[in-house]
């Protein structure tokens, strides 16, 4: 346990009130404590590192110079502010951050009145922010609140911000867009608008020579709201030709000011004091260093976006020693998915920002020509995999689950009506821990049944994956989803010799005469070990794994209800429509009389926890299945 | 019925081949042969008429300079495509456009292998196409095979538009998307991506200059692909220079050319010929009229973007006669969002580039300032209503059901895990009719019920539309879907006293002992009249709107389990998961040994026909809830 050092400035505040009764040059110290704080904290804790780090200078400017909480801040994915929530009332609670009861990771309104919006799923901050300065307009508010949505450079090239800044530019309203641009997101930043912010970030000069410019003018009455357009299109004018460059931003009709040092916290204060108060939607573009301030974190940042457990003085990151222990899921899927790629020039891999955490970079690294990281684009992801299915190719499409939300229309308009043989690989399928409510994947076994010709499937252990994957590969097929959960597998040899698995056949795991125990992927082992303990009990479980929520087995089913003893489904997923729904359908149609007792992810949201700790609050842990087989059996 | 008019050239064209043996100066001739064809074609078949107006130069050049089907032709939202199914052999059979068994009315991969991918949903065709390029790339196929995505101005603004161009910009490829640019979607457009295309327009001169002097280089040997890196700087700056304008496209290293007139037909010919074979993404801009040629639809493009039938001499729109009939849904909901808008100013309405289509456009005449067309960007629309319920407003968002699919994630994440009080008002759910498998709103209700606390229902006529929105408008809740159907509802006296609805409340709408008909909304009425017919044959079946598919009224689901006789769902919906899953899911739970037979839709595209039709397809039309009553009562 490292001891947190002194922070006698930070101490000191205990909401942005105390932060706005400091001078302004003791800001940089601030900072300073903040880093320091953040550093000690997360190598005990774990958590977002990276992000936030690169982030003090500007989260301490804006409390300083915005008069929050009534001033709103809309945070654009939770990793950079910690900072934030340390200057907001949470510096003592920090040390729960990401815990049972504990903070969220990621700013929640109903944590904070400070926190104002869901900021889990990339690019939403800008809608959000719209709707809110929109709802202070149309309440004639006075004085004017200020609202600002603060974004990262991978954020903003999502299809979600586009449409936020279309429509921003084009709607009444005094938007502030801060554009926190460290040319990352967690792995490498890629697409056009990237390009297109570092190519910006070589007019450096100009731009402060023009920033000197307008205050200038604007302190000589030269220039004013209302003479706006004109000076926008003499700047523009002015940009171009000192920098051949197109300002898309200002091409957009939204006033753009930077780039600026975003790590100059009195430079940023001094500007956002400068440009609080102007009408209309504008844009502060501000250059930062993702882990600055710690050497090892800016040497890679990348691995140090969430770096789990470290030494604070040396940088050692506590790896473990995975020697002998069972490899990640996403790792199986990434060898394996190489291992198929070099027997089929046809199978080509696309993500979008998620290269390292779904592993699709053990690909990238032996044949990059055939990995598409198409960035925090999910809606394009699926659709390009249409594309590239359509004219002969076999994509592999790796998604975390809750972000695949965001690709529901393109799976339905875009593979599934026209039977295209993509493989959806979805990875952090149900519940995913400490990252919380905006991240599991609770929802994909309901909302991927209602698509035609959908084949899903969730694999028990390394080697079922392996084998659904080359399955997916080698067969002629419509959609295929293989979901698979965060973390560890359980098969230290997971390199099995693949095989075939027939399409919609399930496996019984373990006989029993008394009561039957559905289950789909690695819950199965929960519902063994129940199993187990009951029939010490003396009832007699079965447990069969259907693999396949569609097709469904009905050959079991149809067996399971001949039994007639009661049933119980169990799933890593919501118990609205999902395994527990389409097993209830099928027994009520052909097998009335059959119990369907459903254990799964329960119609709320879940909050932050332990994946086992969320198991038990929702009721499908080992205890629960057993005694859920207990009591149903009549026990 | 009107004659078709001679078109002595088009009847020599029964494949795109044909075109290309045409004399370059014939063209004009076709292209108004085409016109006369469509006119008279769709004032009998009613259909799209507009868009496809607008296009047929570009479809013509299109064919003419590339070699399709080799080549990819993909069509962002099938409305422009009717002059591309008359080249490519569905001529004679385009009377059957959009009728069960004949055309759809959109591109379809499986009518013909010169359609290339599903249009039925917007700014799909960047994506798609970037797919196709870069298989072909990977396929090492030649001669190079070319792509050609061809984009209206409303589409491009979409989010996934701008993210299939973030990706195409970064990515090694040869796509040319051609921008059909009419400054108009259905309604009139709006966003800042749209203002800005209409200012470059303004700069054709320059662009025209521009190309000739690229085109005089090239033949000089002067620019080369290589060198294209230098001349595209020069023309930025050179462009800038001239009018004071930022080319979003190329700041995205897209090639930029146009704006080009889009209705010269040998012009874009010379063009498409000239930029066919250049190495990269490419963007050709085309300024089009909706309507053109067709005085009556010049005039008014909104009106005549499906215009129904028509005399094509006079271009008088046959209205019908609708004195005394009743209002169509979409217009009671308008309605009755403008009273109660009138009463609550908090109320605001947004909605996605169907202003008319949702009748929000009602609401929006009389108070502007509360409405917003965010234009094609489902997603935002609804992450925005989420920010504008966060701080204190009511809002409306109506969407059409198949459309909202595209915000399924935002739903969850930026309105119902903060429980905001955002009301969807669903149009267009359940079978649609004549638009065919892209459009039903097949899925809303099974996708929507695993969100945890939404509020779903669905009102079986105008009355309890209006009830619902009173309760929607007037207490405190969450998220609150309403969904209603395309076209007219039955009640000529629609304007009801509202009153309040007890949320979760089904109603019995007959008694009967032998078995229980549950249904959602205006399939009701056929369930009504099925059982009629039934107690004729001496089964008597209880009929009971259940209203609420969320949260489900379980005193109905207890009585009716106390029956102890079979239950039956109807609804205009998957019976994956939606109104029959969760009924068979209570009852398989609760009440083991209730039958339950869902009927709905089935797991599978539904194509293009009547409504009536396709309720008789999918086997809940009266007739089949009849036969269904009888069979599962045992006769």
């Amino acid at each position: 346990m490292s001891v947190l050092p002194e922070t006698p400035l930070l101490d000191t505040i205990n909401s942005p009130a105390d932060l706005r009764k400091l001078p302004v040059d003791s800001l940089p110290q601030l900072c300073e404590e903040i880093r320091k704080f953040l550093i000690y904290s997360l190598a005990d804790n774990p958590g977002h590192f990276a992000s936030s780090m690169g982030a003090v200078e500007l989260t301490v400017a804006l409390h300083y110079v915005f008069d929050t909480p009534d001033d709103r801040l809309v945070w654009d994915v939770g990793h950079q502010a910690y900072g934030h929530k340390l200057l907001t009332g949470r510096r003592e609670s920090f040390a729960g951050n990401r815990r049972k009861d504990g903070l969220s990771g990621f700013p929640n309104p109903d944590e904070s009145e400070y926190d104002t919006f869901a900021a889990g799923h990339a690019s939403n901050s800008i809608s959000a922010a719209l709707g809110m300065a929109i709802a202070s307009r149309l309440k004639n508010e006075t004085p004017r609140r200020n609202v600002v949505a603060i974004v990262g450079d991978a954020s903003i090239s999502g299809g979600l911000a586009f449409e936020g800044i279309n429509n921003a530019a084009n709607t009444p309203n005094n938007l502030l867009i801060v554009l926190n641009d460290n040319d990352m997101s967690i792995d490498n930043n890629v697409g056009s608008l990237n390009s297109y912010l570092s190519r910006m970030t070589t007019s450096r000069k100009y731009n402060d020579l023009r920033y000197k410019a307008f205050k200038l003018m604007r302190r000589l009455h030269l220039v004013s709201d209302r003479r706006r357009g004109a000076m926008l299109r003499f700047n523009n004018s002015l940009k171009s030709l000192l920098t051949r460059q197109q300002n898309i931003f200002e091409g957009l009709n939204i006033r753009y000011f930077g780039p600026f040092d975003g790590h100059d916290v009195t430079e940023i204060v001094r500007v956002l004091s400068d440009i609080r108060d102007m009408e209309g939607p504008r844009i502060l573009h501000l250059r930062t260093i993702k882990g600055k301030g710690y050497a090892p974190a800016e040497a890679d940042p990348a691995h140090w976006h969430a770096p789990g457990r470290f030494d604070p003085e040396t940088g050692r990151r506590a790896t473990g020693n995975t020697e002998g222990k069972p490899l990640k899921y996403q790792d199986v899927f990434g060898n394996t998915l190489l291992e198929l790629a070099r027997k089929d020039d046809r199978i080509v891999a696309i993500t979008a920002a998620m290269l390292s955490g779904t592993s699709v970079s053990t690909l990238q690294a032996e044949i990059p020509e055939r990995v598409f990281d198409v960035g925090i684009s999910e809606g394009h992801a699926v659709t390009f995999a249409g594309g590239l299915a359509k004219d002969g190719m076999k994509p592999f499409a790796a998604i975390y689950s809750s972000f695949l939300q965001r690709g529901y229309d393109h799976i339905i308009h875009d593979v599934a009506l026209h039977r295209l043989p993509v493989t959806f690989c979805i990875d952090r399928a149900g519940l995913v821990g400490e990252d919380g409510a905006t991240h599991h994947g609770a929802y994909d076994l309901a909302y991927l049944r209602t698509v035609p010709g959908m084949t899903i499937a969730a694999p028990r252990d390394e080697h079922a994956l392996r084998n659904l994957l080359f399955t997916a590969a080698t067969t002629d097929h419509g959609p295929f989803a293989i979901r698979y959960p965060r973390g560890s597998g359980k098969l230290v040899d997971w390199r099995n010799e693949m095989h075939l698995v027939e399409e919609g056949r399930g496996e019984t795991l373990r006989e029993g005469a008394d009561i039957t125990v559905l289950t789909l992927g690695p819950v199965s082992d929960d519902a063994l070990a129940a199993a187990e303990r009951a029939a010490a009990d003396g009832v007699e479980a079965e447990v069969t794994d259907m693999v396949f929520l569609k097709p469904l087995d009905t050959d079991i089913l149809r067996r399971v209800a001949a039994k007639g003893k009661p049933v119980i489904t169990v799933e890593d997923g919501t118990v609205n429509g999902g395994l527990g729904g389409a097993v209830a359908e099928w027994m009520a149609d052909h097998a009335p009389g059959v119990k369907v007792v459903r254990l799964g992810i329960p119609d709320r949201f879940i909050p932050q926890a332990t994946p086992a700790e969320q198991h038990l609050m929702c009721g499908f842990d080992p205890d629960s299945i057993y005694s859920t087989i207990l009591k149903t059996a009549g026990r």
